[in-house]
């Protein structure tokens, strides 16, 4: 059986069932949620995320041990690649080769290669990570590819955002570094041995001076019909991300790495940015729900006839697609 | 003045500002929009996407060449890179520098880097083409960094969807190639001339008999409200994806990809496949319009504060944001 309190009471299999559900976003799924839910708010949600060939996933490997081993945390993995289930598969090999993980009844790694999943991504993320809160994970990693927009949004809800670079990835990469270091807590210059090394670090430091990435929680966490966010608390410190190399083959700069990360920690509690990211992320949540369900809502009141009419006059374009959206939503009662 | 008309009638400074209206999501762009859209439908989109590190951008130039010089056809540029500000400068500039297509005036390129638009990236990028596409350009290509599911979903909406890989990229490469191959027309392996092509090519081979890329209409493309796309046409002959040799930087292999280009065009006119693929974009594009008049019906029947309410009710675990949603849900009139 799988119950809310067998997750609660730290039962593997219960957990495995669980994360199942929720992430198939079940009736049953979503009934266990709610129970969950008050057990939830504890965890400290790191997100990790870069481009292909950074090691991002060997990096999370080490730092699970880490905390697993200096620390004694609980530690959960969300593995995170839309691409493919191919891919799904790849991840999770991956996981099962790093012998040090795995067996240890205290770390627990869920791959999400559920492409096109009801509810999307990121909502099936959101839901297994309350699910290893409220089972009582202290730390919960959210690791995605971070080329690509709906994977960044992913990762920049966590409390902590880890951007993983490498040097030598050729010149697209530079690109894209300056978009998703302005998510960036701490940037991660791994592969650390690689010749390079200093020209990536330097043009990050550039980079960081052009993004001023303390301002970053007002301008892309933008609220939700024009709540604004409790500023009162912030601002009595910035938050200069720091830069840290490692080579995660080797287990070189983690422990230095956990550190920054705890240092990342007490800057959240201290300003109040840890409470202005728990809003955010549930904020950013709720408001996906309420789409669903208007769509729901929507879908109920209005008959596959009438969509398919008019559909069928925009692709004769006697409508255009914003005209045939108002008939629609006129017609409605939702 | 920037009219519908004048677009139509080719006026390149009226086309520039009517993009950014489209692209702004203004009532003004959306109003022309109307007009310009019974104009549409007679472009060829071409989507483009790959991996950072595999010279999309220089390829996605050399087309455009080819289809001016040697078939003097109209060609636009729409380059999606979601990633920031910075990056919507970087790629400008690679424009910039390719002198062979700047200052003629049958290419128009437009650079799509606004994170966060209005409306979203993907509505943005389906405007920015219709717009085009009534102007009377002949050939669209939109450019995405395909490592994204968002960017993904974006080139998959095209005619003819290019992947394009380049050997030697790293092992995390691999894993990307099996999710995006799923959505490849035509395989293009750039930068042939690097050490590993036959690899690459192996690999690529390999992965396409075990992604059955030939149903993906109807297993990706799924539709709306349960309504069948009209199967009867297809089917009469099967798309084995082909792979492109080609060094973009030389423009050697350039030709035969165009070709390989034109096969496919033939083949979905000749399979029904051109009809179903123009059916589930507009598709994809009327959702997309529902769920956002939707919301903004339900912003305009519900007060800030009891969003308010009810995300501090969560913030405080009071209620599962699942709750929430449904609570405020039915205190709307939407």
């Amino acid at each position: 059986m799988t119950t809310p309190q067998a997750v609660l009471n730290g039962e593997r299999l219960a957990l495995a069932r669980m994360l199942t559900k929720v992430e198939n976003n079940s009736e049953e799924g979503r009934l266990a949620l709610m129970e969950l839910f008050p057990h939830t708010g504890r965890a400290h949600l790191i997100g990790v995320t870069g481009a292909p060939g950074t090691g991002k996933s060997s990096l999370v490997n080490q730092l699970a041990l880490h905390y697993r081993k200096q620390q004694n945390k609980r530690v959960a993995i969300v593995a995170v690649d839309p691409s493919s289930p191919f891919t799904g598969g790849a991840v999770l090999g991956d996981r099962v080769r790093m012998r040090d993980l795995s067996g240890d009844p205290n770390v627990f790694i869920r791959s999400m290669a559920s492409r096109g999943s009801l509810g999307g991504l990121a909502q099936s993320t959101a839901n297994v990570v309350q699910v290893f809160d409220a089972a009582g994970f202290d730390v919960v990693i959210v690791e995605t590819v971070g080329a690509g927009q709906s994977e960044v949004d992913i990762a920049r809800l966590a409390h902590t955002t880890l951007v993983v670079e490498a040097p030598g990835l050729g010149d697209d990469i530079q690109a894209i570094k300056a978009g998703i270091l302005e998510i960036a807590d701490i940037l991660v210059v791994n592969k650390a041995d690689r010749p390079g090394v200093e020209n990536t670090e330097k043009a990050l430091k550039t980079m960081l001076e052009l993004a001023h990435p303390a301002e970053r929680v007002f301008k892309h966490h933008g609220t939700y019909m024009g709540v604004a966010a409790p500023k009162s608390n912030l601002n009595k410190a910035v938050w200069i991300p720091s830069i840290q190399r490692t080579i995660s083959t080797e287990g070189t700069g983690i422990a230095e790495l956990v550190d920054a990360i705890a240092k990342h920690t007490a800057y959240l509690r201290s300003s109040g940015g840890w409470a202005l990211r728990e809003r955010t992320r549930l904020e950013v949540e709720l408001e996906a729900l309420l789409r669903e369900g208007l769509m729901n809502k929507f879908r109920e009141s209005t008959t596959a006839e009438a969509f398919e009419q008019a559909l069928e006059a925009v692709i004769q374009r006697k409508v255009s697609p914003w005209e045939a959206a108002n008939d629609l939503l006129k017609g409605s009662t939702a």
